[in-house]
C-alpha cells in the first residue's frame, strides 16, 4: 500500500509510519487523516509486532489544518473531529503496542496523537502544546487526551496558557516516558519498544485491548472486565506455553496473533 | 457589591477575591462561604477574564469553622457540607480561569479550594494539608478535590495522616502548578494568569467547563462530549476570527464574551 | 488463629501479617491467598489501628503460582482471579490503614498486591515489575491495580515491557509513597502507620472505605457521596469529642471503633 502523505517502512518485526508532509508541518489535515487511520489499520492486520509513529520535516506535527475549520459548517466540523478521533481510537485498537517518536514539536492534535499513543519518546529538541486555548478555538479533544496523562493542574495549564512545555518537563508530568538526546532519540525508541514486544503478540493485543477498555472503569467494574480477561488469556496456546516453559525451565516459544492479523 | 469578609479587587482584566478574616485563619464559616460564592457568582458575571484567589493573614484558610459543627443537627451539617460544595462548584462553573495565590497554610476545606482551582501557584512559606483523619473527623470532601489532583498514595497519605506537605512536595505531585519563593509569589501569579487568559474569552469558558464535565468519564463518551462541543466550538464568530487571522496572518481581534458575562 | 503462610504478629496497636514462604518467592498460590484473606479479615474484626504487610525471604511475592494456572479450565482460572480479586479487596475493605512494607521484588499479582495497600514504603533493594507482557500471560488484573496508582504512560511501559522499575522509579511515579535505605525500612514504615492511625478509628475507617467509593466515580457523584458520609460522620461521638475538644484547647479522647472490630 502506497500512501501521499504516510510513509510505510519496516525493519525486521517493527513497522514505522513517517507522517511526510514537512512542507505543511505535518497539519492533520483530511486526507492525512484518513490515511494515517488507514495505515494504521493495515498494520493492525500485519505481521506486524510494534509501531512507530515518526515525522519528517521541523515539525513533528501541527495538528489540525486551519483550512479545514475556515467557513466549515457544522456537519463538516462534525465530520472532522469524528475521523480525527476515529485516528486516535485507531491507535489504541490495534493490536500492536504503538510508540511516538517525537523529534520536534507535536501541538494541537499532533501533541494529542502523542498523548494516545501507548508509549512515547522525546528528543530534548521537542515541545509539547495544545495552543488553541490562546487563540479563538480552545483544544477541546486534545485535552481528553492529554488530561489522561497527566495531572488536572498541568493540564489545565497547556490547555488554558496554550503554551510550550519541553520534553523533559512532559516527562515528569507523565506525558511521554522518556526525554532523551536528539542524537539517542532512535537507539531509545527502538529499545523501548523493542522490549515493548517481547513475548505473545496474542496476549500483548489482550492486554492493551484491555487496558484501555478498564481504565476509565470504576475500579469493581474493571476487575470484573479483567477477571473474565485473564481467566479467558489462561486458557490460550501461548499462555499455557508461558505456564509450561517457565516450568520447565525452558525457552518459550509463542505462536499465537491476533485474530486478523498476518503471518 | 461589598463583602464583610472578601475583598474584591481589580487591575485591569484581572479580578483578585481576597479572603480576609485573618484573625479567624479565613476559616470558611457559613457566612464566608456565601459571600465567596456570591462572590465569586458576581465575577462570572461580570467582564473580568480571569480571577485570583488569595487570602490575608498568616494562614490561607483553616478550613471549616469548627463552631459550626459543634452540636450540628444532620440536616444542618448536610447544609454545611452542600454550601461547601456549591462554593467549590462555582470556581470550577465560572467562564474564567482561577488561579490560587497560597502565600501560607491552606488545610482541610481550604486545602480543598485550592485544589479546585484551574491553577494554583503557592509561595515556599505555604504548606498543604487535610488533617481531619488524626482528629475525630475525616476530611471526606476535600480528598474528593484533593484525590483527583494528585495520585492515590499521596492523596491516602495526606488524609490518613492529616500532616503538612511543603510547597515543593505539592508541586512534585501535581496540588499546584508551581512553588516559588515568596517575594516572587505576586509575579508568579500574574504571570500565569496572564498566560491563561489570552485570546477568546468565550472560548477559553467552554474549554474550562468542557474540561470539567469530560475529565471524570470514560474516554469514549468524553469525546464524544468534546467532539460536539468542539463542532460547535469552531462555528463561533471568535473560532473563525481566529482562523482568519492565523491564515491572513494577521492579528486576531476577539469580542465574544461567554452569555450572561458583562462587556 | 495460626496459618501455614502468613505471620502474624502484633506490636501495640500495630499488627503486622508477614508472607512466609520464602522457598516459594512467597507466590501467591490458592491456598496463600486464602490465608492472607482470612488473616486480613481477623484483623479487620480486631482491634489493631493499622496493619504492615510485610514478607519473609529474597522476594517480597512473585505473584501467581504458575503451577495453578498450568492446565486449568476456564473455571478454574475464574476461580483463581476471583479469589485475588478478593483479596486485594480485603485490603481496601477493612478498617485499619495497610502499609507495604517492600523490602525486595515484586511482581505480577505481588506488586498489584502492594500498589492495592492504601500506603507503601520500599527499600532500595526493591524492584517493581508485572511481567506478564512480556511472556505468555498479560497481567490484566494487576495492571487494574498499578494503573490507578501512576499515569497511563508509565502503566503500559510496565505492562508492556514486564521490565523491573527500581524503588526511587516506583516512589517518582507514586506506586509508593517512598523509597528509602533499606536500614531505614522498618523505622519509615513505623512512622508512617504510625502518623497514619492518630485519632479517631471510627473516623478514619469511614474516610479509607468512602476514599474507594468515591475516587473512581465523576466528580459530582463523588461529592453527593462525600457530602452525606462526612454529614453523618460530623453527627459521631468521636467527631463531636474532637471538635470539642479543640475548641476547649484540650486533648481529645476518642473511643469510637468500627461496627465489627473488637475493643
Amino acid at each position: 500500500m502506497n500512501y501521499e502523505h504516510v510513509l510505510v517502512t519496516s525493519s525486521g518485526p517493527i513497522t514505522t509510519l513517517t507522517l511526510n508532509r514537512p512542507e505543511k508541518r505535518n497539519a492533520l489535515a483530511m486526507p492525512v487523516m484518513r490515511e494515517l487511520t488507514q495505515a494504521l489499520r493495515a498494520v493492525a492486520q500485519s505481521d506486524a509486532l510494534g509501531v512507530i509513529l515518526a515525522a519528517n520535516g521541523p515539525v513533528f506535527s501541527a495538528g489540525h489544518n486551519f483550512g479545514d475549520m475556515a467557513g466549515a459548517t457544522l456537519a463538516q466540523a462534525r465530520e472532522l473531529f469524528g475521523v480525527c478521533t476515529e485516528m486516535m481510537d485507531a491507535v489504541q485498537a490495534m493490536p500492536q503496542p504503538v510508540i511516538a517518536r517525537v523529534h520536534a514539536l507535536a501541538t494541537a492534535a499532533g501533541c494529542q496523537l502523542v498523548a494516545s499513543c501507548d508509549l512515547a519518546i522525546a528528543a530534548d529538541t521537542a515541545g509539547f502544546a495544545i495552543p488553541g486555548g490562546k487563540g479563538g478555538l480552545f483544544c477541546h479533544t486534545p485535552l481528553v487526551a492529554v488530561a489522561r496523562n497527566i495531572g488536572r493542574k498541568r493540564a489545565l495549564e497547556m490547555a488554558l496558557t496554550g503554551d510550550v512545555i519541553d520534553a523533559a518537563t512532559a516527562a515528569q508530568w507523565g506525558l511521554i516516558n522518556r526525554a532523551v538526546p536528539a542524537d539517542q532519540l532512535d537507539a531509545a525508541t527502538l529499545d523501548l519498544i523493542t522490549r515493548a514486544t517481547r513475548g505473545s503478540a496474542l496476549s500483548k493485543a489482550m492486554g492493551k485491548q484491555g487496558f484501555y477498555q478498564q481504565v476509565g472503569l470504576p475500579q469493581a467494574q474493571a476487575y470484573a472486565l479483567a477477571c473474565e480477561l485473564m481467566a479467558t488469556a489462561a486458557m490460550t496456546p501461548d499462555a499455557q506455553e508461558g505456564i509450561a516453559a517457565f516450568l520447565q525451565k525452558r525457552q518459550a516459544h509463542y505462536t499465537q496473533r491476533p485474530s486478523g492479523t498476518g503471518a
